[in-house]
């Protein structure tokens, strides 16, 4: 019992941490524009919540996850001021930044995934929804900012949320507990991503 | 019973092959961009059912159409891995595809206004739901491969699905059997627009 | 009560006006592309309806506002083609369009902010709704049109529209009358974006 309380608590900081990291990207998108910090806040925040804003509407959840608990959005205003006063820093640990990227969008993945099951849709739309929650934000903040979508870039990303999902989806139907399934299949997305950051590995065109 | 049950297998059959065709059409718009398979697969999906997606949102039905019917994922996952294999081929018949996408968008404007039409809205609003659900997957495909959109050349294409629209609305209103109304909303929707092909027609502008 | 029907009779009109306003905007930004009548349409309806469908849509509201009162369609119909055939009046009158731009957004943004508390959401969702409600027409605009985004711009666009959320936000906490709140938030937003064109005040970046 404490122990599932302590995974939820866990999982809901990892993935408060990951709408921060989101945040933070699309605040830096802004920061490379010249743009004013309200810019900032609002490519922050669209990028931050902007996948998983899509996953519920599409879902027809009850309410979109960020208007039942603003905390999300408290954080990605944080992440976007920070961003807008400190640039110049958040810029040099940028490899940390992907990293902590590579985290967000793996846990995000899964999470989308099993929130979609819990809809009861079919298994092709479930991993979609993986993978919209984990990649729509990046694609609506590269298109307001008027630059190539970063999906789009052969740089094994989809993939690694593709791998995320699939694996859920897999392992929930061989009736696997929830929190390892989230464990393995979270940790399966993000090597493979942290990999591709590493190796520099690519998408053949 | 029979003749009606056929009638409708053949609609949703041919809802498919629209969705197929509209999905490549995607899938060949990131051919030209030279992405990678997944991007193709984005791509291909958002152009199949971007505008039935944004129909469902708006007219708030229970379940958007294609996670209530996986098939149609099916089919644009389908189009797209096709196309980045034999974009080469699917190339060649580019004038049998503007055929097969002028037969998509005319049956994608009446069943759209139809499907308005049976939650009660305005006739206005039923037109608009037509249009939006025949044009906007090509829209949201431009905007993501960020060219202009074909929507705004002057092309008779908003107009074909304009027309056949409104003469569903036009037609229902005189009480005319559904069946001939679709066949005939929809035959004068794809004449429009194959003429508009065939004798190179423009909008004034 | 005959105050209070009179009050929102105004408030109807002048939101009807607003949206008519930001049709025209949007008309105007086809004009420039030397568009067709159709994507004169197109473009002036999404950018005038197209703030307050976002709203609806993550608010989950019954009915999205123009779909319930098809008048803000016609409205922005018939922006659209008077555009279409006297853009060069309407360019002649781009102050007065300014001005009346301005009380558009701010009254947007106020009742955005009314409409979303009515749902019962926290204070800063309540101020992020208002800001959409008022912004996001001329964002979904200005991508359509493949410009650089208005909101992005240093011209306290954003900003008034904040000031007239926030405000009410406030207002409406320590309990002042809905029908003073309403005229004076939106007055401040109006007052400061007037000022900023008159001023031409910008935004430190």
């Amino acid at each position: 019992m404490t122990l599932d309380l302590d995974f939820h608590s866990t999982l809901y900081l990892i993935g408060l941490i990951a709408v921060f990291v989101f945040a933070l990207t699309g605040a830096l998108a802004a920061a490379k524009r010249e743009l004013d910090i309200l810019a900032f806040v609002f490519v922050g925040i669209v990028t931050g919540i902007g996948g998983g804003t899509i996953r519920d509407l599409l879902l027809r959840t009850d309410q979109i996850f960020w208007i039942a608990d603003p905390n999300y959005l408290t954080v990605c205003i944080v992440a976007s001021v920070m961003t807008y006063f400190f640039a110049h820093w958040v810029i040099k640990i940028d490899r940390i930044l992907l990293w902590m990227d590579a985290a967000g969008i793996a846990l995000f993945a899964v999470l989308g995934t099993s929130k979609a099951l819990s809809y009861e849709v079919a298994p092709l739309i479930a991993i979609l929804m993986g993978v919209i929650s984990s990649t729509l934000g990046s694609a609506i903040r590269d298109l307001m900012i008027q630059v190539k979508l970063v999906i789009f870039e052969p740089e094994i990303y989809v993939t690694a949320c593709l791998l995320g999902s699939l694996s859920y989806v897999v392992l929930s139907h061989f009736g696997i507990n929830e929190v390892y399934n989230i464990l393995l299949s979270s940790g399966a997305a993000f090597l493979l991503r942290v990999l591709a950051i590493e190796l520099d590995l690519r998408f053949p065109s």
